[in-house]
This record gives C-alpha cells, sequence and structure tokens, in this order.
C-alpha cells in the first residue's frame, strides 16, 4: 500500500455544477485559488459544456483566465465534445478530462450517446489536442453502476479501458458517478485494471451517497490506487438520489489518510480553512465532518469535577 | 474474512441517551420490539445506570419489563456498577455490558474511576451473576483515543483485555467512543486482539464523528472481527463533538455488507422500514443516508428525451 496518495480537488465542477444559485466567477476563482495553496495536486476547475446544459458553469472561460496558478497543480477541464476541447485548450488547461458513460442509458440520459458512441467521438478530439502540452483524462462513469440499467460488469468497464488506452489515453478516472459502489466491488476493479495496466495512471471518483465514500477509498488504496477526486465539503450530489451526500469530501478524505500515516501533501488545516467558507458560498450547510467535529487529534479541556478531584 | 457477520443494534441506549427529549417509555418499547423482527443479533435495550446521570434511560426497568423477547435476539444492558447489575439481573437480561475507559481523563470524566478501578471492581460484579444464565461483556472505551488524554496505545488496551480475559470475561467490545479511531489503527488493534485471543468474542463499536464510520468497519472486518454495533439511522453523538454524527448507522452498514455478499442475518427493508420512523421519534433529521437515498440497487426510470429517442 502506497504512503503518497494525490489529491484532486473537483469541488468547482463536480460540486458547483448541481448547486441551485450560481456561484458568482469572482467567487469561483477566489475558491480556485485559495484550493492552489492546499497542496492538492490537481484541481477540476470548471466543464467546457454548453451552458444550457450546467448554466452553473457556462463562465468557464473567465474562471481559467482568471485563476492564478501555481507550478505544482494541475488544472483541469472537463471535456464532452469537439467544441469543449477547443475551448478548454484555448483557455490552457493543464488536462483535459474526456467524459463518458460505461453504461448506455447513462451515456444516453447524460450525453446523449452510448458508450461506444463516445469512444468513437474521442480519437477527434484527441487529434485536436495534438502537439499541445495537455494531458488526456478519460472519465468513466457509472464505472460501479448505473441508476438506470442497474449493474455494470467489470469486464465491460475494463473492455472501455482497453479500448481507451487504445486510443493513447494513460489516465483513466473510475467513476461511481451515483454512489452505487461498495468495498468490495471497488477493490475488486481497482486491482483488476492495475495489473493490467500497471502504467496507467488510475484516478478513484466516488461519491458518498450511501456513506460508503470513504470505505471506498480504502479499498482502492488497498489495491493500490493512489488518485483520489474528491470535493471540499462534500459538496457535489446526484440528479438521482436526492437528499443524499455528494461526492466523498476532500477534507475528511485528506484527515483519514493522514491519520493512517499517508502522505496527501495537503496542509489539512489550510484545507479547513477553505471549507469553513463553503456554507457562506454556497448558502447552506455543507456534508463534511471534520470541519465540525476537528481533526481526531483535538484534545479537550476536562470536566470541572475531574479537574477538582 | 468472513462472509457471516452479526449485527448489535444499540440506537436504544447509546443513541437515545443523547436525544434531547425523553423518549416515552412505550415508544422505547416499540422500538426494541420493532428491531427485534429485523433479524439484528442483540440489541442494547437500555442502561442500568443513575437516572440522575442519564435522566433519558431512567425507565431501564419498564422498558426491560415491557418488550416482547425474540429467541433469537439476546438483550443487553450496559451497567456501570454493582447496583446496575443487580437492577439488570433482576430484569431479566441476557448480556450484561460492563463499561470502564481506556484512558484514565475519560474513565474519571464518565465513570469517575480510571482503567484500573474499573477493574478492580469488576470481579465483584462478575461474582453477583454467578449461576445466572447471563453472558458477560465488557466493553473499553475510548480504545483508539481519548478527547482528554490524546492518543491510547495498543499496548494499553492489550493489557487491559488481558486483565478481563483472566476475569473470565468472553466478550469485549472494543470502542471508538468519540469517533477518533483510523481504519489503520483499527486494522491493527483488532488483528492483535484476535490473534491472541482468537476464542474471544469481539466487537467493533465505531461512531462516524469523521466520517470514518464504514471505513473502520470496513478494518475491522478485514482483520477477521465478526460483530459490530451500530446505531439505528446513525443515533448517537459525543458530548465532546457537537454538530458531528453519531454511531455509525446500522442500516448504512447493513447495506454495505449486503452489498458486498456479506450476510448479516438482517432484513434490511424492515431494518429501513424502522429507521424511517426515527424523525418523528426524536423530532429531528437523523444522518443515516441509505433510508434517504434507497439502496444501491435502486432503478430509476428513464428521462423523456432518452425514452423518446
Amino acid at each position: 500500500m502506497h504512503q503518497r496518495v494525490y489529491i484532486q480537488e473537483v469541488a468547482p465542477r463536480d460540486g458547483l455544477q448541481i448547486e441551485e444559485r450560481f456561484v458568482p466567477t469572482a467567487d469561483k476563482i477566489a475558491l480556485i485559488d485559495a484550493l492552489s495553496g492546499t497542496g492538492v495536486a490537481k484541481i477540476e476547475a470548471t466543464s467546457f459544456t454548453s451552458p444550457k446544459a450546467i448554466p452553473n458553469l457556462a463562465d468557464a472561460g473567465e474562471v481559467m483566465a482568471g485563476i492564478t496558478r501555481h507550478d505544482n497543480v494541475d488544472y483541469v477541464a472537463l471535456v464532452p465534445n469537439e467544441r469543449g476541447v477547443e475551448r478548454a485548450l484555448a483557455a490552457g488547461a493543464d488536462e483535459l478530462n474526456l467524459v463518458m458513460s460505461a453504461s448506455d442509458s447513462h451515456g444516453l440520459a447524460n450525453l446523449r450517446m452510448t458508450p461506444w458512441q463516445s469512444l468513437a467521438r474521442f480519437p477527434a478530439m484527441i487529434e485536436q489536442a495534438r502537439g499541445r502540452e495537455v494531458f488526456i483524462n478519460a472519465s468513466i462513469s457509472t464505472a460501479f453502476g448505473c441508476p438506470f440499467d442497474g449493474e455494470v460488469s467489470a469486464e465491460r468497464v475494463i473492455d472501455i479501458v482497453e479500448r481507451l488506452t487504445a486510443l493513447g489515453i494513460r489516465g483513466v478516472s473510475l467513476c461511481d458517478t451515483t454512489g452505487m459502489a461498495n468495498p468490495a466491488q471497488v477493490g475488486s476493479l481497482c486491482e483488476q485494471v492495475l495489473t493490467r495496466w500497471p502504467e496507467l495512471s488510475i484516478t478513484l471518483h466516488v461519491h458518498n451517497t450511501r456513506g460508503m465514500g470513504l470505505a471506498n477509498v480504502l479499498a482502492a488504496w488497498q489495491a493500490g490506487v493512489t488518485r483520489f477526486d474528491a470535493a471540499l465539503g462534500g459538496l457535489g450530489g446526484c440528479p438521482f438520489a436526492p437528499g443524499a451526500s455528494g461526492n466523498v469530501c476532500t477534507e475528511d478524505m485528506v484527515h483519514m489518510f493522514e491519520a493512517m500515516g499517508v502522505d496527501t501533501g495537503v496542509d489539512l488545516d489550510a484545507l479547513l480553512a477553505v471549507s469553513a467558507t463553503l456554507p457562506e458560498l454556497v448558502g447552506h450547510d455543507v456534508p463534511g465532518q471534520v470541519v465540525k467535529a476537528g481533526r481526531s487529534s483535538r484534545r479537550y479541556p476536562l470536566p470541572e469535577h475531574v479537574r477538582q478531584s
């Protein structure tokens, strides 16, 4: 098990896209700039998608132009199609995150494409980026289950990873888009993928919809995964699980790893300070727990009756 | 790793004791009766403690007298002292749960006894139960950390387990009373205890204060633990972590195990139905997530635009 993991912050994209209110561009930039100073390895800053599909991220270009970049942080843009690639390249993204679904119905619902249609479009998108200094990652949504189709087999996901690597893609995210994964499944799939493609950069992206977020992170880490997406405060969510929790919470995940003696590269106090600004930014309480309870190492004063005895 | 685990419900005791309102005796009895039909192995029904210390459980005797017992469920009573043992025996508890702390300050704060003073009192309490058909378990609070003293070493906990087994005790609960444990620590301590005392019945009791509840359960299960305390709805809490979550949530834990293919003996639908009654019972929302999001296997209808295409 690896003693260094890499934290990839997705709140500005996966978190803010589902909020009820549009977070002003200047506030998004301030959030990303604050996150840049915490030691996270990557920040998924925005999505270059249709403003009609995701109005909350209609300011993608302005956000990318407004942030102050740190040398040791990669700024990622999610791109659903060729137009997205064009805009993300123009904005100078360090990484393009191509997105597809593992399941037919989720692909059709979310992208209006089956997995095979998505895969057929990726070569043109990759071609657009040729010669540019940009890393290409592909995210496989519903890799652990689909809210419409139900079970998604490991064989299907491995088939997709095979096709992605054949396109020259060197980074793949296994995404539990609607929080359906369990630790046995996560451990098994991650182990199979890592065994077959030891050189591939694998990211686990999980939601905490059914409370298994950190358990799934633990299982993936035990299987050898070292890159984890998470959203500050546990922002995010899923339109198919109203009332449920969002992405696994960045600071709770960092806290767990640090408590276990695993280096995250992140300054947890700095991260907690940024998280504490979220309720005002989004206008509601957020699910993150460490920001409320304090670290495990927090000490309390002795009760009066003990001090007197 | 074991494919059968035993679920020990503690909401009636560890959950209700910290609620702001006194739950009427009849409602407590109804809750325990409903839980008895779900397949949980044990129910910690109440605590025979001073009504001044825990007014919410002042009706311990009436609760024990009022419940309808199921043959395959053990009804547990927490007992802090000789008076508690006497009352619990009179009430016909199937199991006495003796409680002590691993740390000096928590013991003094909670029980007005150091661990060593607790251990000195246990022989008299065990003697009281001699000849009675009652199982004796000992709970070690703050086994993974103390909110006053900080770290609690594994050596200290193992020393305590050694002393408990020397008293003839055959069941020990390792309790993360204030949610300080992390999975590496849980896995390591459980493995050490199970290796040294393979015949001992070990229970893991964790709180979800910092979001690590199910990750800690997973780590303990991987180490060979098969008995888990949990509270319906994630009730419970800790006076030292205001605003934080309570015990690990029974139905979320059962859901995780079942999704992993581990038999819990519990009818999850029945358990979820009981959990759905909690907000009205306690007067507030509760942390459990599966009751809100539904099981992982939940299916959603296809969106209109997909059905039409």
